[in-house]
């Protein structure tokens, strides 16, 4: 049998850690901090890297690499950025090695570099520096860009994939003319960011905007994504920053517009990473392990032959084959589990910990019968099913599974949103979990007290938020529109 | 005009970077010896990707990720492993910066690691400590993982593309529970890596051994493919070590096997870099800029209306444009350049540049004559072709000019490997250029003193080297069959 899993009721955090590992997803590492991403959790990060960069190719953008290292310096020049972060970054001090008089290698004290390298923790830096050479007039604007890449911020409480002091994302570069054209592209991508979330890892988001005190330093405008996992607690999903001028002045990159006058370029960058694998697993997953979305499964379809003596084995295999062959056709992803050894109990187990949506099994009763059993992992029913059409049955009831999964996290999320009006209420929902709608004043230090409380944060104010005059739940001083408060990741 | 590229003849390295520079390919960064992949070479780059990646897929493997760190303590665990590099490497020994008392970023001297973490060169080492933990019994075999990453070797002579200190690459890491299946691995990776450098890249390859010498540190075996490039020196495109179980003592990863007793794991390892761009450029450019096999253009067909006055602009932009959809309609990736302050002839130049294989070009009395002109990038012809059945006409001939770059690049290779038996005439071909075959010793002895003699080393023991009794060019010695020498990049 696999091994268990904790429940989510007893422990959630061991719960998650416990799925990661044992459904094969990541594994820590010899480093710190860093993981191994494994091949099972690899699958499902490169579906969602594919689909992505499918929609940012769509919309125009080409994908580029720049160094994974930025002179020390570079962090110097924005003032904002650094201020905001940049701080706990690894540091490259030297570039030899040599075998010490113990045999033991070890660093050679010769090779110090004149400046320190700083290893990426984001690269508008390095970035914008390149983009002074590449850019000197309208022509060469927007210049809209793209790169898969590994990144560095030294964490000291990591989790896997959630907090890690290396991780995978996309970061993109924009470069733009005009403010309004960067404002639409911050919008695009950020729309682009909701709908992956949406239609592909089936997990309803918000639309918002950052507050001064979380936005990206740097920006002058941050958008996020923000969703609500089962425990309560929210997560920032992907972030668009509208970056303004501040690159441009800080790198000095400008163009001449179509009047020959030189004006400071305006900048956006955008980024999801491999946070989303933690958002993608605790959005769905329960105590038997991962459900994923079918469009991000890396096997949509299992089908395990129940083999009763080594007579029925070449007939069920066959028979298992031939429905393998017809969801193939139908362009499934499909996996055929025809290990001989392992028990049928074993093997519905370990399809489940590995969020196969639908497991199919096929005894010999159930061939007489010209039927199946086929089971469906987001909510563990089994049901006989006719084997006549039973491809064609998969691919419809992946796309109900997909479109279901996708309505059971938002009616958690509408049930677990509040909306409250008093110092009381609002305590009392943040500390039971769930995004609390409520009035703020709409300064930096309402925010702090509020955080410093009851370790809640303001996640966004929602796009969509109406304009309602109301009180702030802290201070009850006047507020135009509710915002979202939660706990988060 | 695009900017003119320096001659071949006049100055091959300099035609090399002013083409990698001036077709928009990669660029210098602020980083000493590390680069910038722009979007049209990360384009070429993708595909070379993908191809491959699909390859290894079809054979079994999965992808994974392991972490850019690795404790500077690995590197002493394998003897071989330690000597033969993972000297030159870029050395991370903080994690913080702060801001010093002048306002600027500095190093936290607090934030020192207690042991030095070294940028991966290359990730046996990394990867061979999961294994431990991953592989308990023959039934966890063979375990058959890539990863496709950044590396960091310092180099202190760089090039674009072929010599940078961070590149990308890819490292197949397989386990196996005998020698024999791991050897079959390292052949059928030679195998593949040989057929993506003839179908893909059009490029012949020797597939081969290498020395003792120019071994992979820490291998039983490297195998290697050896391209020539236009100057007339060797470039190694790809190798695939069989590594034995050095790996697998150094890190203590032992299986075991059906008989329940314990055995040390076989290991191979096998990787291609960005460099395969470089042996790209070189293999197949021009003095008008690059030229691209047609299955990893990024660009296939090119069409220029050649606009005559204002009127023409509608007319021949929608001819232009039902001759794209043509080509798109069979699978053809197609650029319409419909630019009207541009002039055809900086156009033409601009496609050349960046290697387009076809392009059409389209007048008014085209129009009229149901013609177009036809410019093939490889052999710089033109001809005028019927508009009729075009799309097919093209389709057809990006397959012909696919094979005819394959069989030029083998006709030049086979011009330039010269059969030598005497000491003169073999320092003679080396200095000339160009592949040279001859016997040899055997022994380091001889290779070092050639090498310091001519600056030639042996590039391989080719694989299908028959038997051949003769003496040693240069001891005089008896030797068994003649090798590869040449100059290499």
């Amino acid at each position: 049998m696999a091994k268990e899993i904790t429940p989510r009721q007893q422990d959630y955090a061991q719960w998650y850690q416990d799925l990661v590992l044992r459904a094969g997803l990541a594994d820590y590492s010899a480093v710190r901090g860093c993981m191994v991403i494994k091949p099972y959790g690899f699958a499902i990060w490169e579906r969602m890297r594919d689909a992505l960069d499918a929609m940012f190719k769509a919309t125009g953008h080409q994908n580029a690499y720049f160094p994974l290292f930025i002179p020390k310096s570079f962090f110097s020049k924005e003032a904002a950025h650094v201020d905001g972060f940049a701080k706990e970054c690894a540091v490259v001090t030297h570039y030899r090695l040599r075998t010490g008089s113990d045999g033991q290698i070890e660093v050679d004290p010769q090779a110090k570099l004149e400046e320190e390298l700083i290893v990426r923790p984001t690269s508008e830096t390095i970035i914008w520096n390149s983009y002074r050479d590449w850019i000197q007039s309208y022509r060469d604007l927007p210049l809209l860009i793209n790169q898969w890449a590994n990144v560095v911020r030294w964490e000291m409480r990591t989790r896997l994939f959630l907090r890690t002091t290396e991780f995978l994302w996309q970061e993109g570069h924009t470069a733009h003319a005009t403010a309004d054209e960067a404002l639409v592209e911050t919008r695009q991508m950020l729309d682009i960011y909701a709908h992956f979330a949406e239609k592909w890892m089936a997990m309803p988001v918000i639309k918002g905007i950052k507050t001064e005190q979380e936005r990206f330093a740097g920006a002058v405008e941050t958008f996020c994504i923000e969703a609500l996992m089962q425990d309560g607690k929210a997560l920032q999903a992907g972030t668009s920053h509208f970056l303004g001028q501040n690159f441009a002045k800080a790198f000095d990159v400008q163009f001449a517009n179509a009047q020959g006058e030189r004006e400071y370029v305006w900048a956006t960058s955008w980024g999801v990473s491999t946070r989303l694998m933690g958002a993608l697993i605790m959005a769905h997953s329960d105590d038997e392990g991962l459900v994923l979305p079918p469009v991000l499964a890396p096997v949509q379809v299992v089908i395990v032959p129940i083999y009763k003596g080594s007579d029925s084995i070449p007939v069920l295999t066959e028979a298992c084959q031939q429905i393998a062959e017809e969801c193939k056709a139908l362009g499934l992803r499909v996996e055929l589990d025809t290990e001989d050894h392992a028990r049928p109990g074993w093997k519905f187990a370990h399809h489940e910990l590995r969020g196969v949506p639908i497991r199919i099994a096929l005894g010999l009763r159930d061939l007489q019968n010209g039927e199946v059993e086929l089971a469906r992992r987001d909510l563990r029913t089994k049901t006989q099913t006719t084997r006549d059409g039973l491809g064609l049955h998969c691919k419809n009831l992946l796309d109900e599974i997909q479109e279901e999964m996708y309505n059971k996290a938002l009616a958690f999320r509408t049930a677990q949103t509040h909306r409250v009006d008093t110092k009381e209420e609002f305590v009392q929902k943040l500390e039971q979990g769930g995004l609390v709608l409520a009035h703020w004043d709409g300064t930096g230090a309402t925010e702090t007290a509020i955080k410093e409380a009851t370790k809640a944060t303001i996640r966004c104010i929602p796009l969509d938020a109406p304009d309602e005059e109301g009180t702030c739940v802290w201070t009850g001083k006047p507020s135009a529109r509710r915002v979202v408060f939660a706990k988060a990741y």
